[in-house]
């Protein structure tokens, strides 16, 4: 079997099989069936060796990865996950790596409900695109651009878990057996929040995921809502794997800038906030009120407590 | 200025305004208005730098290149360009580099009508992947799965001028002055033939472009579509440029093998092959018939008028 062949193999059938795909991998594009009365959402992530990933992760992982923090994207604007496309560049074809990777992102494709549906592969510096299509309501999508002063701001899940676990895959930091699988878990096998980010449509005044690190990416939201935020750091949620893996000033740190978690980021007018808890409790994951949006444009504010916090975050910088 | 605020600004505006965007660059993803009636298209296509261009290349057509080559594939479904999504891994930021391809690609988008609606930047080794989105009547994609024994194959414009091109710009042969723009342009800022394709709705039972090469390509059509295909070399259209810049056999070689015409190769059944010439007059691009599908599966017989004729293919392989 050649290369190519043995490349067509692999992600033939990657994801879920979907009713709505007319045409699949092997034509010039692929035809999709675009729900009446839905628009498209469409995300793209790129991730490149010795830049977001180690020359000898997992591959299995990495495929995991690249699903999910498309998936994440889509997540975050309160979309249904559905296609993806997959442009592949690989330095040589080892079929060992290519097997496990294709796996990693089949079974999580598999796990949005999303079919691989095209792409391209190409010979060069590994390096991975997705690009993953949804479908919301119309008009019903979550942007970074709705936050009014005085809606309250929230997270999904815990922060900072994902950024101790770059550390540690890099001996960086030593961390008790008891709490290891968990910390690995939430770097490498990070979950988007899909069906907590659909459910928010007709609550969230804004939303986004956080990727970067939770201080880098809410200056995305002021700046595309046009408000500011304080948030009160006593307030974020941190695993007790973390807690009991650094002191509290360190995972402090990790909370607020550590990227890779994964989690949303939102806000909820004062008028909606009663009928939050009610309504996001079947999805299982919590959701904790860190902050508030004010009307001090662009000014990102921490306070501890009742008192001011002052904090220089280092986010990870794509450039 | 930071980095990150040039590689924005060179593509906030990218391509052609359009209105069925409701939320383009800058969120977590693009959210988009697709017609009632029509499906999606999506087709991907990554460049790598030393593998499908120089490093010396002209970083304005570089960005032409990149949007044509994947609207050629809109095109050749029969699909309507709508938008783009560009993944760019870049080694460094050299602002005339990126100001001249992002002006390529922008100028090209906007005559495609197609606008850029968001991608990820990276760094890592020189790398363009696009993403292009479009949209055709329900039912109405044009495959490579529809041809059918006795079905007339056609292509449009000419072959082997743009591998003529790339010998060219290698020093590896020398072209007249008469011949040299002609040949240039159909190497660095390839057609996409657009109109054509979207005329073809109704007309062809398949098509594809000619991307790697026309001997290569049509195994495509013939595996998709489970036949097989006569073709006439001697009917193979070739501009005076390539006539006039080598011997026959070579100029042959080209047309046959030479990949990167972005040409839209298909095929019409006798019973619409009548209304082919007055539908088609309208977009003042040449198509020829070159040969005639057959039942023998998978078979690509070539002949010179009436004498068969012996060709090995080599075409461009990706992998």
């Amino acid at each position: 079997m050649g290369e190519f062949e043995l490349i067509q193999r692999c992600f033939a059938e990657a994801g879920r099989k979907r009713t709505d795909v007319a045409i699949g991998i092997g034509d010039d594009g692929a035809v999709l069936q675009v729900r009446e009365g839905c628009d498209l959402v469409i995300t793209t992530d790129s991730m490149v060796e010795g830049i977001h990933f180690f020359p000898d992760v997992d591959p299995r992982s990495l495929g995991h990865k690249l699903v999910a923090v498309n998936v994440s994207d889509l997540a975050a604007m309160g979309a249904e996950p559905c296609w993806l496309s997959l442009a592949l560049t690989l330095p040589k074809v080892d079929e060992a790596w290519l097997t496990a990777f294709a796996e990693g992102l089949s079974e999580t494709a598999d796990y949005y409900n999303c079919q691989l549906i095209g792409g391209d592969t190409t010979r060069g510096p590994l390096s991975l695109t997705m690009i993953a299509k949804g479908v919301v309501p119309k008009g019903k999508a979550i942007t970074r651009a709705g936050a009014q002063n005085g809606d309250y701001l929230y997270v999904t899940g815990t922060l900072g878990d994902a950024a101790l676990g770059l550390q540690l895959v890099q001996n960086k930091v030593e961390i008790s057996k008891k709490h290891r699988a968990h910390i690995l878990q939430r770097f490498h096998y990070p979950t988007a929040r899909v069906a907590l980010g659909q459910a928010l449509r007709n609550i969230a005044s804004s939303a986004m995921d956080v990727s970067d690190g939770l201080a880098g990416d809410l200056l995305h939201i002021l700046r595309r809502s046009k408000v500011g935020v304080v948030v009160d750091v006593n307030k974020l949620p941190m695993s007790q794997a973390l807690k009991d893996s650094c002191d509290a000033e360190q995972a402090l740190k990790y909370a607020l800038s550590g990227g890779e978690d994964y989690e949303l980021l939102f806000t909820v007018p004062e008028n909606r906030r009663g009928s939050l808890e009610v309504l996001l409790s079947p999805y299982g994951v919590p959701v904790t009120c860190i902050g508030r949006i004010t009307g001090a444009v662009g000014k990102l504010e921490f306070k501890q407590g009742e008192q001011p916090f002052v904090y220089q975050h280092q986010g990870f910088e794509h450039f």
